[in-house]
């Protein structure tokens, strides 16, 4: 499969450049480290930053341009979920099959690890500094771009509402509000970063941004239905195919596909990675 | 007494331009916006942003102008003070004389104000992308000072180590290091954030980070033997004036004010709140 191979290509540059931003495990004080490399190295499938990558090569950029950036949405991605596992958010034992940074380092390290990649990806965003094409006022919107996504309007306000579960009225609505929150936002963000990278224009930053969302909530909603059907679903939690069953949730997460392919076609046929996802969302069983 | 004046002068200033960057309590969602001024309006004396603003003016820029960078270095101040004091870190129920963070809006709230605290330091400095006349090169390096002094080599590397407590067989250069991370890494921001906003030369540039290294490691050793004196130190950790008495430490700690004061001698007669600071230090009872 096309998509498959293109992640899979784009995850070795991707594990290199995270490797060269990270500190060594050696390096003083190195738990701190370890526990870094334990939760970036801990299995993720790089969709996050392939689809900076992707987006940046739509629009012209290479790959050696636009992999700090990427990396940069990586480590956000690590630093949400070790947060998230913490004994006093969704006290989860396990992630991706292993057990979490918390069971492994102990809460204060994952805590502070967790912590070490935000300010990582800030630093790796930086980096981009030492390229002579990238513009100054560039950088600064990617910083912005980012430092917008994990504030309390998006990731950290999703994980605020995860915690408080208001009663809503509108249970459809407010769920919707939450995935764009806790999963559409960041990855809107990296294939906006890419696009900022380009200096795309306007038209192509709001189909790009249509499709991020689209994208984000049809993989949210894919998420839950999985882990209910493999019975890991969270009874604290609502969710999409928890409150409108897995029929209903199934046929919105395709309407939102839809809408994402839809977006992409003011690109013509240039978009293979981008529609690629979609079809992977559509299909995708883990 | 001047430097009391000062302070006071510029806390109205500071004040009012954290209350413009945090978002409104009754924001969506309230409870952290809640939280994080919570903490923030807390009782905090604003020695850190005064200092961003007094090294600035000392090199010509006005406080208008350095007002977004002081504010930032406080937002990083108060994050670190909300995850010090978590159940799973130092298990402080009191900051400042009143409950910590968590003990008024729970341990997940106050980790995610925490966070929060720290993304809205970078929304705040790149507020300077508003005024014409700082260079965008300068932003840029304003962004990488302040991530270089949250690093694991700096405060995160020093909660690390208060953590782990390693044994050491030099006490003073472990606690002296353990100090420079803790607290001068921080202070040397806020002193060098003004400096890079003036663009400062390299002899400036030194002379001030010396300043502010030393200014760190006494107000860090006065901080601990007033603890000390107070009955307020905590067992599990081994401090200054612990380890050496409250005599040698307070030598100790007057040495390193006659250093910073030492420093700033190429400043002439215009270093007023810098020296002044130093005095402060030497003769704080709270």
């Amino acid at each position: 499969m096309k998509f498959k191979n293109y992640l899979n290509d784009k995850k070795i540059l991707i594990d290199k450049t995270l490797d060269s931003v990270i500190p060594a495990e050696d390096k003083d004080p190195s738990i701190i480290h370890q526990a870094m490399r334990y939760s970036v190295f801990g299995g993720g499938k790089r969709l996050r930053p392939a689809l900076t990558l992707a987006s940046a090569e739509l629009l012209g950029i290479d790959n050696k341009t636009a992999i700090y950036t990427a990396c940069s949405i990586e480590l956000i991605h690590t630093f949400s979920l070790i947060h998230d596992d913490l004994p006093c958010m969704d006290n989860d034992d396990f992630r991706r099959g292993k057990p979490s940074c918390h069971k492994v380092y102990g809460e204060p390290i994952a805590l502070l690890a967790g912590n070490a990649l935000l300010v990582y990806a800030y630093k790796t965003i930086l980096k981009n500094n030492d390229f002579k094409e990238i513009k100054k006022e560039t950088i600064l919107s990617l910083i912005e771009e980012m430092t917008r996504c994990v504030d309390t309007e998006n990731m950290l306000g999703g994980q605020v509402k995860d915690i408080i579960q208001e009663k809503k009225e509108n249970k459809k609505e407010y769920l919707l509000g939450l995935y764009k929150q806790k999963t559409s936002a960041l990855i809107c963000a990296a294939i906006r970063s890419g696009a900022i990278l380009a200096e795309a224009t306007e038209k192509e930053m709001k189909a790009l941004t249509r499709y991020g969302e689209c994208i984000g909530l049809a993989f949210q909603i894919t998420d839950d239905i999985l882990d209910m059907m493999q019975d890991q679903r969270n009874p604290d939690k609502i969710t999409y195919p928890g409150e409108f069953g897995i029929k209903e949730a199934k046929k919105d997460s395709e309407k939102f596909i839809l809408e994402a392919l839809d977006a992409l076609k003011i690109f013509d046929d240039k978009s293979g990675f981008l529609s690629g996802l979609a079809d992977y969302i559509l299909t995708r069983q883990v």
